[in-house]
Order: structure tokens, then C-alpha cells, then sequence
């Protein structure tokens, strides 16, 4: 293990940070808030900054590292962003205490959305814009960021690049690993800047398009108003914003295909088609459930496709109170959430194209089970899966099922209900926000005690980091000199 | 596909079944039962006999088949026995329906024990023994007993064999695979008349001793008392039914090994040792847990100690209302549902040898993470897996899961709650019984309605030949002509 490696990114990462955090202390500045909130941000960044400059002053004198040093970095700079994000809303006095602090900024940058506080409306904007800021940090990822401003890049970073973004398998859009950041981000923030506008020509005042399409682009779901985007009640909003979330959880990748206009290699992607048919397969059976509910079919379908978008894309707006559907709707819901978007998106969860593997593989083993000894390959976009993707696919679903049932049986020490233990893990680890129960759309977090809430954080971010780099952050053996 | 080979087996299996239900019959005698009782087994009887030798009359041309008819045969003969022995408590008029008979039969045969009789004291001898007839015979799987039975074995019955015997590897214990299903059954046989004399020699009336034996060797647990072993309130009784049930979980393959006096082999078993560290773990936790609720340490020992046992070996039996503990207690009995014990045992759920080798794999891949490249072998026993058997193992997973979020969503659409829609699916496709919320263990299956009954049941025989065989037999490609 090259320790002196880890510090020194993590440190350059944590100025970064402190420089990013320069964003709401000028929004404290243009909306005139009180001193107090000024200094919050303030004694925040220079934490960061001393810590950050602390930590990366000291140049390697070995400067190559491998796999094990990309996760534990990738796993330590998330926890510490997270500490140091949590320091203005904690210091200003916002938030009751450090804990719930913590739980909110892992919540904005793992794009989770998941807040224990019930009235938004009661916080400064320099705060509300803070929490959508990470979501747009947290979206396309910190590292990634460094990544693309970094002016050499380096063979190493690969592995940074790699313990970040969400998806079984990873692509590079073009050789260049820098190129790739720099393709990427740029994608990211011209679809949100677009967003930006679009929201605001349908109506909603600028502060809130810009932090609402920030939560929209990383998939997140915090909002500024305590009834999230069904304060709007208006459709305009509400199609324009389905409609992005649905755009934010297909693979960027695939943008970078449209922007050479290969339009036909687009449509051919096999992941495309299972998430969209996904999307109309849940829509339809809710709307058959739900039907009764509704005077208005009109309104029925617009409150459904926004919920599905927001879920499937593990977003987390509402515009509807989906806890008063019936449980049918629910568990088609909880079966969303397992499976978030598209890999090499912005979303949560195990991502279409895991589920869609995973489907292959079962019924590959079918036909093994029906005629022993064939070999049946398992076909993805035309190519068979190797061996080794398989493996990995496999121990990936097991520490997935493991984690999520650890973090259960932790969480119902303090729920009121099943549903709520249950839907509280689902949401959180697959980096959704609302649950169902007390956590659903109209509930927070808030009631949960100090160990429930750090462990859903630690579960937050283990679900964005796609677990390993989390356990080989605090597994004992990671840590031995190489 | 060898159609006449499935016909033939098939009835040659259902004449069997007639015979069997000569034992019920015999009970409405001895015990002087009316009229109608005694001839609702007899019409069973008849029809059983007429329809097995229909199919049975013409002997096949070919006999060779391989494992799709294997597969077929088992799921076949379980639906049928499942039709044709619900039967004579739907015509005596005991159950209002025969969805509600379907059900209580393919319950029993499955060793599931989920009832949708609430008096069962109402019942009479006859049914009450052959509710409990069928856990024995499921229990050990009545395509083994056939072939114990057949006087001359041939090399296919091993697909049989294999397609019946749960657990993810099939070990023979001696060469001669008739010889192995007699060793089995007499192992079986004499175990459960043990149980019976132990169970009389602690205050348990006969008839009662030879029901609840019974279901404690199939793992099943219909009992013959509306509150089912709490009835007795007898301390001997208790830890008898709970170091049975145990001895039930244990894979039968291990006692043969004692048979022989190898008694390190027997205590080397890798299955064995997790299944006791499972079993100690999860009584830990639930006696924490519950400790406020008791003010005896000493009954609360017993309670817990009956419960772990009853739910890990799948039984079911009750000696307290587990649904008032608390949620923690809940979610460590629905893990220990999901996990079941061990292979080549009569319990259902995953098997303790899966879940252990499911852990490794997962490992394997968390050293693989950590030095991409690297080759992780998975050791069961001191021996490597193969990777044929793992891809069958991961195969089997994503099937379980699929299979049994599909009977969530279908139970959803007809349950009060989550927790009652979860904890059914866990409880019937894991072949436990008494789950959680409506179908805890005060309560039972009646108020779902036919088609969720119909569902659960397939769901059981799904469960109990692990899944395979009931996939196949729905699956129109199966049946091409070979």
C-alpha cells in the first residue's frame, strides 16, 4: 500500500473541496445573509484548506499505485468530503447536531436526497444551495472532477476513475483517461445548464431552477420547498423534469455516441432498451393499481410517469404522496429502486444493466439445467460476458445482498415497522432518498437516533462506491505494506 | 423429450400415492369415524389408483431419458400428488374449497406446514393424520422412497433422484443409488420412530407423539392443537421437538458417516459447523433483544431456543407468539427463513451449504478487488469448488430471487400489509409455515384469496424441488420431441 500516495490526492482532493465551498459562501454574500451564516462557510473552507494543504504537502517520492490504492483513496475522500461538506450547515446552527449534519452531505453528494430536515423552507439559501450543489458534485463524481482539471494526467488515475463510477463494467469514451473526464463533464454540465433554462422558462424562479435541475442532473432529490416539486403544481415542470431525470440515468457514453452522430450505435445500446422498457412495464402495472385513486386520468398519468422517473433514476422528487398508493404500487416501487438506471449515469442502485445480466445468467443456467453439460454463453450487446465480468457480477450481487440485510437488521433496532426498517435501507443504499412508512415521501429521516443515521450514511456511500472501495477502506488487511 | 417414460413413472407414482392413503383410511376406522370421512379416502384412493394406472398401463418403448425428463416427472408428480391428496378433505367437506385443500396438501407435501385451517381440533383423526403424513413423506421426498422400493434400480433414477433431493451438490452415499435411497429412508424411518417413543415417554398422547414426529422429520409442522406445541406446555416436551428438529436439519448423508463410525468425518463437515455457529449467533441476538420482554431467563431460553430451532430447519412448530417480539427479533427469524439448514436434510430455504458458499465467493471477489488479477480459489470442505458448480450456484440465486419477488408482487395485490406479503413469500417458498403480520404464528393463510392461495402453493412445490423442475415443466420448449 503507498500510504504517502493516498495522502497526498486526498489532500489535493480536500482543497478542492474548500475551493468548491467558495460556491454558497457567494450566495450567502448575494443574498445578504447574516454574518453568522458568512462565517459558517468560511471557517468550513479554511478547515479544508488547512487540512487539504496538510495532507498534500509532502510530495510522494513514489508516485505509482494500483487498484487497492484507487479504492481506499476514492473510499476516504468521500467520507472526509462528507465531514468537512457537513461543517457550515453543522456551525451555522442549522442543523441540530454533527450527526444529522453528516447525514445530509452524504446524502447531497451520494445523490441520495435522503434529509432529516422536515422544513427546508426555514434554511438560508446559501444552504439550499449547498445541498444541491453536492448532489451536482456527487453525481458525476468528485475524483472525476480532479480528474478532468488535473494538467497531467497519469496512467494511475484509471483506477480512480474506476472505484467511482457506478456500472459493472467500465469504458473510456476515448483513450485519453483526461480527455475522458473533461468529454463527460462536459456533457453533464451543458444537459444541466439547458436544464437550468428549460425550468425557467416554465415558470420557476431562477434559485430554485438552478438548485432543482442540480438535484435533477446528480440524480439526487433534494428540493427547496418542503413539499419538493409538487409546491409547482404545474405540468410544464413536471413533464420538463421526468423527462431529465429519465435523460440523467441513461449512460453518458451514450451522449458521447449521439455527439458522433453514430445515432444508430445509440439505439442499439441492449441497456437502453431494458431501461425503457422497464419504465413502461412499471408505469403500466401502477396505473392499472392505482386507476381507482383518480378522477382524472390525465393527472393519474402525469403523477405516475414523474414517480417512476424519480424512482427509477433514483432521484427522489415527488409530486404525489406515492405512500398513499396501495401496497401493490409499492413493491413495484421497492423493485425500482433495486434497480436504478443505467450504468455510467448519474443513478443509484444496481444499475439496468446488472439486472439485465443478471437475468441472462439465470437463464443460461436454465438450459444448463435441462440439458448438463452445454455450454451456453451469455450475451450482452452482441458479446459474450467473460468469465471474469461473471465472477465479478456474482460477488458484487452477494456483498449487495449481504450489506443491504446487515444494514436491515441494524436499522429495525430503531423503526417503528417493517416497512419502514426495510424501505429506510432500500432508499438510502440505493442512493434514492424517500422511502415508504415513516421515511416516505411526506416523512424524513429526522426520527432515527445517532447510530442509525451514521450507519444509513456509511450505507449511502457504500451504495454510490458500488461497496468495495467502503469495505477495503475499513478492512484491516488492505492496509499492509505492499 | 421422452413423453411415455413420464407417463408411466408418473402413474406408476400415483398408483403409489393411492396405496399410501390406505394409512389415513385405516385411521377414520380405528377411530370409528363417520361414514362420509372414511369414503372421501376411499374415492381418493380409487381415483388415484384409476388414473395411476392409465398412465402407468402402457409400458414405454424406450426407457432411457436423461435430466429434462428427470426434472419433469418430479415436478409432475408433485402437482398431481398434491391434486389428488387434497382430494378426500375436500370431499368429507372440511375445507370449504379445494383451493383451500390444495393448498393444506401441497403445504403438507412441501413440509412447509402453512395452514389455511384455523380450528384445527375440528378436524377429524383421519385428516389430521394425513396432514401430517405427508411432511413424512415429502419430508424425504416420495421419488426417493419409489425408488427404495423399485426392485430393480437403473442408472436414470439418479436424474429423479437428483431433481428431489434438495441442496446444491448430490452425494450418494454408496454406489448403488436404490441402496443409498434405503439407507436414507431406514436412517429417516428410524429416526422419526425413535422420536415418536421419546415424545410418549414425555407426557405426549400417541396419537399427537405420531403427528408431531412426523411433521418434526419432515421439518414440516402442521400440528394437531390450535395453538400447536405451546398446547402442552411441557418443558421436556419442548426440547425434545427442538433437539429433534435440529437432528432433521442435519444432512442425513453425515449420520450414514456415523453409521459407519466415522465420527471426525462427521464433525469435519464444513455445513455442520456453520449451521451450529448460525444457530448460537441468531439465539444470541434474539435473547437481547427480548430480554426486557421476559422476567424467567430460563423460559426465555426455552422460548428462544424452540423458535431458532424450529425456524432454521424450516419446521414452523410454535411454543410462543413470536409476532410480539420485537421488529430486530423479526428480521434475524426472516434471515435465518431465507437461509433454512442444511443440504440432503428434509428443510427448505436456501441451505446453510449455499449460504456459506454464496459468503465466499463474495470474499473471493473482495481479494480479487483488491489485487485485480489474482486468482481466488472457493473452498468447501478442504476442496475447491468447481466453476461449473459455482456458475450453477449464482444461477440458482438470481432464479430464487426472481422467483420470489414475483410471488411478492402477485401476494401484494392481496395483503393487508408488507410485512404479511414479505413474510408469506419467505414462509411458504422457504417452506417454513408461520410467518409474520396476518400469517404469524397465531394466525394463517385463509383470508388470501384463491389465486394467491394457488400462487403460494406452486410457490411451496417451487421451493421444496427448487425451482428448476417447476420452471421446466412450464416451459413450452421443454417439450419439443427430442
Amino acid at each position: 500500500m503507498n500510504r504517502s500516495v493516498i495522502r497526498h490526492v486526498t489532500g489535493r482532493i480536500l482543497m478542492l473541496l474548500g475551493a468548491l465551498m467558495l460556491a454558497p459562501l457567494a450566495v450567502a454574500f448575494y443574498y445578504g445573509e447574516p454574518a453568522g451564516q458568512k462565517m459558517s462557510y468560511a471557517i468550513a473552507i479554511a478547515a479544508a484548506e488547512a487540512l487539504g494543504l496538510l495532507l498534500a504537502y509532502k510530495k510522494p517520492a513514489q508516485l505509482r499505485f494500483y487498484a487497492r490504492e484507487g479504492l481506499v483513496i476514492c473510499a476516504l475522500v468521500w467520507i472526509l468530503m462528507s465531514l468537512l461538506g457537513a461543517l457550515p450547515i453543522f456551525i451555522s446552527g442549522e442543523y441540530p447536531n454533527f450527526v444529522d449534519a453528516f447525514f445530509e452531505i452524504s446524502s447531497g453528494l451520494t445523490t441520495t436526497g435522503a434529509s432529516v430536515m422536515g422544513n427546508v423552507e426555514g434554511l438560508y439559501h446559501s444552504t439550499l444551495f449547498w445541498r444541491s450543489f453536492t448532489h451536482l458534485l456527487g453525481g458525476m463524481g468528485v475524483l472525476v472532477f480532479a480528474l478532468a482539471l488535473l494538467p497531467k494526467g497519469n496512467a494511475e488515475g484509471v483506477y480512480i476513475l474506476k472505484a467511482e463510477m457506478p456500472g459493472p463494467m467500465f469504458g473510456k469514451v476515448v483513450s485519453g483517461l483526461k480527455s475522458t473526464a473533461r468529454i463527460l463533464y462536459a456533457i453533464y454540465l451543458i444537459m444541466t445548464a439547458l436544464l437550468i433554462g428549460v425550468l425557467m422558462w416554465a415558470g420557476m424562479p431562477p434559485f430554485d431552477a438552478v438548485c432543482h435541475a442540480f438535484g435533477a442532473a446528480g440524480t439526487g432529490g433534494f428540493g427547496v420547498k418542503n413539499t419538493s416539486i409538487a409546491y409547482y403544481d404545474n405540468a410544464n415542470i413536471d413533464y420538463i423534469l421526468a423527462v431529465a431525470m429519465l435523460l440523467f440515468g441513461i449512460n453518458f457514453n451514450l451522449y458521447y455516441l449521439l455527439l458522433l452522430r453514430k445515432v444508430k450505435a445509440f439505439f442499439r445500446s441492449e441497456e437502453l432498451k431494458w431501461y425503457f422498457a422497464i419504465i413502461v412495464a412499471a408505469g403500466a402495472l401502477i396505473c392499472l393499481n392505482i386507476r381507482p385513486l383518480y378522477d382524472n386520468v390525465g393527472r393519474m398519468a402525469r403523477d405516475v410517469f414523474f414517480t417512476v422517473s424519480s424512482i427509477i433514476t433514483t432521484t427522489g422528487y415527488s409530486v404525489t404522496d406515492f405512500g398513499r398508493w396501495p401496497l401493490f404500487s409499492h413493491v413495484v416501487l421497492l423493485l425500482l429502486m433495486f434497480g436504478g438506471a443505467m450504468a455510467g449515469s448519474t443513478a443509484g442502485g444496481l444499475k439496468i444493466s446488472r439486472v439485465a445480466l443478471y437475468s441472462k445468467m439465470s437463464i443460461a443456467e436454465l438450459r444448463r439445467q435441462r440439458e448438463p453439460g452445454r455450454v451456453v454463453p451469455v450475451l450482452f450487446n452482441g458479446k459474450a460476458v467473460s468469465r471474469e465480468n461473471r465472477a465479478h457480477l456474482m460477488g458484487y450481487l452477494i456483498a449487495y445482498i449481504t450489506l443491504f440485510f446487515l444494514l436491515v437488521l441494524i436499522t429495525s433496532l430503531d423503526a417503528p415497522d417493517f416497512i419502514t426498517a426495510f424501505s429506510a435501507v432500500v432508499a438510502t443504499f440505493n442512493n434514492i432518498g424517500p422511502g415508504l412508512g415513516v421515511v416516505g415521501p411526506v416523512g424524513n429521516y429526522a426520527d432515527f437516533n445517532a447510530v442509525t443515521k451514521l450507519m444509513l450514511s456509511l450505507g449511502m456511500i457504500a451504495g454510490r462506491l458500488e461497496i468495495w472501495p467502503i469495505i477495503i477502506l475499513f478492512s484491516k488487511r488492505s492496509w499492509h505494506k505492499a
